[in-house]
């Protein structure tokens, strides 16, 4: 059985989770706190030596961390990522650009939102967060405008990773009724087999 | 034939050219310059609505963005990617790790203090990217201390991606001698077979 080390209000656990739920793989769910200092605990790093969640425990007892490479073990000859080399290589494309181009804008945006005190002076970088963040949205939406999904006409890892803070980009600030195409694959991802929603 | 869209001075562009090289396939490259605007154009935007460097042409006449990505593509079923499950999912975990902890601080100091001039307001970043990046750079160089290579103890496309801005990581204002098992990784690398500088 797998062993989720995460934070239930975090994206990047989250695509975890609704992967091994669709894959109806069993696993084992630890909360981890990041705010509370669990991620460098001395255990912790032990685990993960870049102190993040999530990490996960395999079944011979060693751990992986980054979400999106724990999304390729687990999907790995699953009908969630293709076999071509081209279309496996397309579903990287989007996982890379969810982790450069997207999550440090709009799940960032959504975290000094949700965890900073309004007076906090992280929310000086609100701006620059929203129009970064507003850039990743505006490629994914010139993408859906003529995709179902992200790769292959298919439902993917590549659609999980982005899913998790698209889903949630309000909480951020984030205007998603300027995306139509993306709202409207939010409502397909939504749809498939064994969808789970973030919130525990 | 592959195409390759890059600028000569970007690690994230040396990565493909690297391992193009190692892999002896043969390439053409298009200079492309982001400071000048080349990357927002509607030619270059109709190739890879992100606006980034590298992007790779195929075969086929298709596009491929993503440095991680377009060394995933390259390097599959070769030498430079392991076959098993688990060696895949490590090697994606560094390039990730390398994407979203590493290159956003060693890559980025390094751009401010090679193309920005010296009173730019961007220089008040450099404290925050040098402690970030240390953190990264302390991260290698802990994995290093008991592994020869990042995966599998053999060279792969996860030493390419992490290669590519650490060798450089002085010109951003990191002391390379404070890492002595990342300094003894770099020069296993520079010495595998058909290794090319970054420089032209």
């Amino acid at each position: 059985m797998f062993t989720v080390y995460g934070m239930a209000d975090s994206g990047n656990c989250y695509k975890v989770r609704l992967a091994l739920e669709q894959l109806a793989l069993p696993y084992r769910w630890v909360d981890v706190d990041p705010a509370r200092g669990d991620t460098r605990s001395p255990e912790f790093l032990a685990m993960n030596s870049n102190g993040k969640v999530p990490t996960l425990e395999l079944e011979d007892g060693s751990f992986l961390p980054e979400s999106n490479a724990i999304l390729h073990y687990l999907a790995d000859s699953s009908r969630l990522l293709p076999a071509g080399r081209l279309e496996r290589a397309r579903v990287l494309q989007w996982m890379f650009f969810e982790q450069y181009s997207h999550e440090p804008y709009v799940a960032v945006a959504r975290a000094i939102l949700r965890y900073q005190p309004p007076d906090s002076p992280r929310r000086s970088e609100l701006p620059r967060l929203l129009e970064r963040g507003g850039r990743a949205l505006a490629v994914m939406e010139r993408h859906l405008e003529s995709e179902p999904f992200f790769v292959d006409a298919r439902y993917s890892i590549a659609d999980i990773a982005l899913y998790a803070y698209t889903h949630c980009a309000a909480d951020g600030g984030f205007d998603l009724s300027a995306y139509p195409a993306v709202g409207a694959w939010l409502e397909r991802v939504k749809a498939q087999p064994r969808h789970v929603p973030m919130a525990a």
